[in-house]
């Protein structure tokens, strides 16, 4: 089932373009996600009564204009399918015309909250929601490994980079990803979609680096800390007029 | 003339307290009076007409409680009186219940954006929003000059600290301030009482450390780049139940 609520940006998250970031974009979606699960009884609170969490591996995104702050707008999105290990969500912003001005998809498991492990999606969660029993395994971009490092940040882990879970939210890993871009760059830039892939907790404490390889309008991207890999992404931009 | 508008935290901007920090704060109710101005044909693009820009000199914050995200708020200002130099503005933001959860009092200055050099107050500006002309200059409590410096934390500026306005937004000092404290005492502390004072912008490119003297539950703070102090700041804290 289709869920959409009215949204607003505040002027305070403007980038200097007056649109915000990618953060900002995941937010805001992911915002509307939380409000449809909470109102179905299928929120953070009613999957932890269970010692249970939803944990995101994979993102795909794709962007017509970033939205705009202060303009009226609408979030939707829609629970699609679920198999016995996933679970596929849909998310977009549209303007008050209907026209989308990005778009989302997001594949979740389900984590034992005590042993860290994933289990199986318990059914009534996407059924709440609408989901439909599905074993298709919907596809998302392979993403490519780093051939060559062209700029490697350090992002030490900052106590607001702590949510309401207590955990370092993996959102943040997009202003990294994007900051690590450069002024110049990001100036003369718009991006037009994300792939990103969640392997590993950033844990407080930790300064994981953000790591990309330029070619052209095309970004690759990874979160380094410890030794390990947090995430990979791959950007695709387009020049600014 | 009292401005008053609905408002409402989004979930992405919570911390793990359930609220918001400092920064979010005061991005709102800057909100609050830049909606005021909007209307009232006296904000930032208005001024600019006149080759003109307001800046911020000082705060002083008052909390009760810092405001909960996801709960219906009221935001209010006032423009309080101006004299030749100055004028003052008082904000606040509220429950439904008309308790006032923090209230913020600042004192602006008007800049000619060409010279960069402060300027007399245009009056119709402050008479637009209903300011009284007024010769009392307001006090605000001097901040002592830190006598020892127990933590020391550079922040290099990010590519999204920049605004709408293409400077580094000076809100983001009290993201730096808070952070340098780290998570012990933050995670046992909860704030009351601010007051900041601006003297030079920071720019983008440097990197500027956040220091702090800390002494029981009062904490002074400043802001320091390339050898000058960017602002001072005392915090006053409780401990958490």
């Amino acid at each position: 089932m289709i869920y959409e609520e009215p949204y607003t940006l505040p002027y305070y998250l403007t980038t200097q373009k007056q649109t915000v970031n990618l953060a900002t974009l995941v937010n805001m979606l992911l915002m509307g996600s939380e409000h449809q699960l909470d109102q179905l009884g299928a929120g953070v609170d009613a999957l932890l009564a269970h010692g249970l969490g939803w944990v995101i591996t994979q993102y795909e995104i794709k962007i017509n204009a970033m939205p705009p702050v202060e303009t009226p707008l609408v979030l939707g999105t829609q629970a699609t399918t679920y198999n016995k290990l996933m679970t596929y969500r849909d998310y977009w912003v549209a303007d008050l015309a209907g026209h989308k001005l990005a778009t989302m998809r997001g594949a979740w498991v389900m984590m034992d909250l005590d042993s860290r492990k994933l289990v199986p999606i318990l059914p009534e969660f996407p059924e709440k929601v609408g989901a439909v029993s599905d074993t298709l395994v919907q596809r998302f971009s392979r993403l490519p490994k780093l051939e060559r490092i062209d700029v490697d940040v350090p992002y030490r882990v900052r106590y607001f980079d702590i949510d309401g879970n207590r955990h370092v939210n993996n959102v943040h890993y997009f202003e990294w990803m994007e900051d690590s871009l450069g002024y110049d760059f990001l100036s003369q830039h718009d991006i037009e979609s994300v792939q990103i892939k969640y392997a590993r907790e950033v844990t407080y404490g930790s300064t994981p680096h953000a790591q990309a390889q330029i070619e052209g309008n095309t970004t690759h991207h990874q979160i380094v800390s410890d030794g390990v890999v947090n995430a990979e992404a791959t950007f695709v931009w387009h020049q600014r007029d």
